[in-house]
């Protein structure tokens, strides 16, 4: 049986400082930057879960909301959703807050996926991920779903066998009518 | 009628030399840092097709495959692929090669999806994108369904809604047996 | 009366990945490197508690123990521990982990004060930092000593008026016999 | 007999513009980033001392008066004070100069103290410092007292046993009263 | 013989964003973060003649003439002009270009000169550079006469031997009268 | 009369670390981050000449010699060699040391100029140039043919009307024969 080790133990807060080289002309924070930065985080989460050297395998779909000012203050929070043999999902949620003017609010959250590799590189086995809280379960249930439409996406699945991905698009039901 | 500009408008290319400060412990080029560049590259494209300031919307799925070492040169090639309204959709390619060794390949492609701002922030109207290449029209009528990829995994739109994202599944048809 | 604002609500974690131009020859992370990193989540902690904009005013004596190496994770945690007029003191803990190894350590510790300053940069009132566990407690109380050691050092205070800080070399029994 | 060296052959001075990334929303310099760069410059002139790698191993108080804008010339001027076995204290003084309006100031003065260390990181022995002008003399002088206020804070001497120390607050002659 | 490679194939291009680090007090790109730029495309553009690593041997006059702003746009192209033995010649030709305002403008240009080294660093043969348009040929012939200005500007060829070069300041004529 | 300003008092020194992001996959400085350094000293002893914002208004030839590796100790001497109207020619010699090993060698010297600008960026007026030393005369003697040269390089001046340049290539006596 796979050693277990819980969701929460691979829990990763990261806070930035977002600096004028983070910024474009209007003085607002480069989705390219943010995108950096949740790499960092999400992969020590993976790093803690597997206790290995990771490599990024895939991002799931970002979107970008507010702006995010010169001066604001970024924190990431990123943890292991599920684990798939060598890989790993995580999900990072991003706040930004302007301390001055004390406005806080949630930017956007996203999934990274991870493969634990060995010195030489090669794919290597990683613990069951264990999810404990309401939020942990649905995170770890949804895992499934994404991983299908990934696979389908990158054309390693054929959409009519992603059963799990159906649901998203609720047409289970409908072709069933 | 709005204006119009040739897809081949917004073409760039950009050059990167991998450095060590963008390598993990394996000495491989980290996901976080290419998404950084293929954020500055699209924008630029962007840039080219509004002649405005522009915001990164969001970002599709993103898939690495193959590592990229230490010294190679990673070249991004990014152009407009559709415009709706004030966003545009830009496709980025990413080859990597490593010239010592003559050793060249493509490391992964991407979309990521752009608004055309005023000097305060707020969107506006950037002309229609006209492809004129068998892969330029291709990209352009892929760019629909992505869109409501994008707006269904957004939560914006319902998957039953979401016509032109079922031929992606091939559910059309499907659903009518 | 002034404001008040308990110490947790200052609470920051920052997360860096050691990459390699933190580093020495030795692939070990360079003291500077963590002071800048230590000066950044310490203003964070001091910006959450006044809500302004703060400038780094003084740094305590910070010592290196173990070295960090190359790919190691250091985590900073930072809360201010005691306010005095427009100035804050903040506590930071800095850990160090080779997460592959599973060797994990308490690098160090810091003091950094800061003033909280307007637009025009000039000092500005903070709200008193109310400590409520035991730790706090202990960190509150202390600040007094070591703000005298501060003013004593900088030739602010005269070592024969800093009644807090002779406890702090045991020196008031011994001048009592 | 230990090898000597006189203070003077291990001078370095660097010198620093502040450029955008360096500052805070006011456009000063951030106390970190000085740290930083007196991390460096202390740590080459502790290399020119003994020839040796050498790491950090403490900094003592440092406190930040005027503010550093944007644009301004840093200038930071270090040389060892004395040798202690495998140590060396280093004092760093530091300028900054707003060249186009002709104003120069004094910033700030620290001690860093570094250990010279072989290529497997073990503390190697260094060569006695020699001072020969009057303000190397006393900052030779001072280096014990300074050092026993690191060990004390350190908490790896007794107040008590710091008899240097008691000196710089001037409390030997009071408990005699 | 030696082994022949078309100019074309070195051909390189590389776009740079100017970002607030790459700028001066005035908010115009510095000199010497584009000539670091181009040192790094020209590079690139003398590995892929060589399929070597190599490295810099000299920089030819560069001069600076229009301001280029923060948030420009900086395509710079590069490609070998002549080989000769185990140097390479590169031409780089910089555009500057201001998307929102459609200002678009030839920088300037530039000639750098490498050396192709093998893994231990020693000087390596490299293929001859076949030019075919007209500018590829008017950059091969006139490659000569610029090796011999920079042999006499270092000092290791006297003047008076540089034929070549005495066509460029139109002297052979002149003393012949 | 023009006011006039010593040589040395626009002397200066910086000092530079070789940090893993300034070199190649040898190990070696890369000539772009030696320039940038170079650049930046001498802006800064043009604007201690001139008391004015400065921009780079042109490099003449630089060689590169012997390679400079990670870890080494660069440093960077520039002054003002001769003023002309609005522009200043600085002259720049570069040392490097590996500090453990005790080589320390000369690695190159260049000339770059500067143009002094006013808060819009027009050229303004900078003060004369004396030269003490031996050293400091014949570098401000050589200034005018090295003007000359750049002049000539740069299309605004014919070869046949530069006759402080003829001496370089010690033409005059020969086409006098």
């Amino acid at each position: 049986m796979r050693k277990q080790k819980k969701v929460s133990e691979s829990y990763v807060i990261m806070t930035e400082l977002v600096l004028p080289n983070d910024t474009n002309t209007l003085h607002n924070l480069m989705g390219g930057r943010m995108m950096h930065w949740m790499d960092i985080v999400s992969a020590i989460a993976a790093q803690k879960h597997s206790n290995r050297i990771v490599v990024t395998a895939s991002v799931d779909n970002v979107s970008f909301s507010e702006s995010i000012k010169l001066g604001n203050v970024v924190t990431l929070e990123a943890k292991v959703t599920r684990a798939f043999n060598s890989s790993m999902e995580v999900h990072i949620v991003v706040f930004a807050e302007d301390i001055p003017s004390g406005k806080k609010f949630m930017s956007n959250q996203a999934f990274f996926t991870f493969v634990a590799v060995d010195q030489s590189g090669n794919p290597i086995d990683v613990p069951d991920a264990v999810p404990e809280t309401k939020e942990e379960i649905e995170l770890y249930d949804g895992a499934l779903r994404r991983r299908q439409l990934r696979l389908v996406l990158g054309g390693r699945m054929k959409a009519s066998e992603a059963n799990e991905l159906k649901s998203l698009f609720d047409l289970k039901e409908k072709s069933a009518k």
